[in-house]
């Protein structure tokens, strides 16, 4: 097996670093002594920490599953619901610590940082777009009240979400996903 | 009138600073060259820049009219929106920079601060139960319907709102909040 390359190592490392310190949180330092590698390799392969944090995000990206909400195989509704329970799974691995890594950085860089409120805008445009088909298609088999507007609707999940984990940050427990699946799945989608 | 004592020019300057650049982001120094007092100063006042932040959510809930959810000459679901107007037209004045202090605080610190966690919780559970006394209002009035859970729905509204404010800071508009009171007041509160 190929030794993992200084550059590999650095991501892998600061995809841990910012989500659980923050970007202002923890320096180049603490990324490279994560990684084992000295602090002057960093500039090698990156020209900033913004330029890494906008990697890191789209590695964090890269493995929450999206595709879930594509698998045609499901009725609409239970995909969605799949890919909040995928997402919820992952939250209680991390004990309820972490929260989800776009809300942090649309905290703390969305002001400070245009190159990151960019990529912020497209994951989550990318995001809701996926939601809002769901949505149509959960309309067009009269699962959903065809009344709605698809895209509002999914703006307003995808924000809602976001904002039960931050709740989940504060409370370390599950509770606010679940007041989240109670109101959207009990009564909200119909 | 009283010339300001270094301590209030500190927590003014803080004020502003620690929801402009966040916890991480600023530093004491920055603090104390804001509130135009030596840094020397600072440490005569306060413990830590943790203590500062503390007192600085107390002063976001002060100036939040929290007192707006409560004024019963309203009818409930009028005086619900006039709450969130009022926050609404908060940022806007703000150009949709810094936010919700209590989203960026919970987003940075509540992994790695627990009195600032704690505070946290207790700041949101106020807030959630001012909202669920208005909705239980509102049921027995028959502007809600009767059989949802008001704390539950309360606790997925104040959630919904900080997601759809960390959307705002992304987009720098209103229109997250545009697609919270569609659906939370278009159809959701029914």
């Amino acid at each position: 097996m190929a030794r993992p390359s200084a550059r590999g190592k650095i991501v892998d490392a600061a995809c841990e670093a910012l989500h659980t310190l923050g970007f202002n949180g923890c320096s180049i330092q603490d990324i490279t002594d994560a990684a084992e590698v000295p602090k002057g390799s960093f500039f090698n392969h990156f020209k900033s920490k913004e330029l890494l944090a906008l990697e890191v995000l789209e590695r964090y990206g890269e493995t929450s599953r999206m595709e879930l909400l594509l698998d045609a195989s499901k009725p609409p509704l239970e995909r969605l619901r799949d890919h909040f329970e995928f997402l919820t799974s992952r939250y209680a691995a991390w004990n309820y610590n972490r929260g989800c890594l776009i809300a942090n950085f649309g905290a703390e860089m969305a002001d400070s940082h245009p190159p990151m409120r960019e990529a912020l805008k497209g994951t989550l445009d990318f995001w809701c777009n996926a939601v809002a088909g769901i949505l149509r298609e959960a309309q067009a088999k009269g699962d959903v009240d065809p009344r709605r507007n698809p895209d509002e609707l999914a703006r307003f999940l995808v924000n809602s979400w976001e904002g039960a984990v931050i709740r989940l940050k504060v409370v370390k427990d599950r509770s606010p996903l679940d007041d989240f699946f109670a109101v959207c799945f009990g009564f909200l989608l119909k």
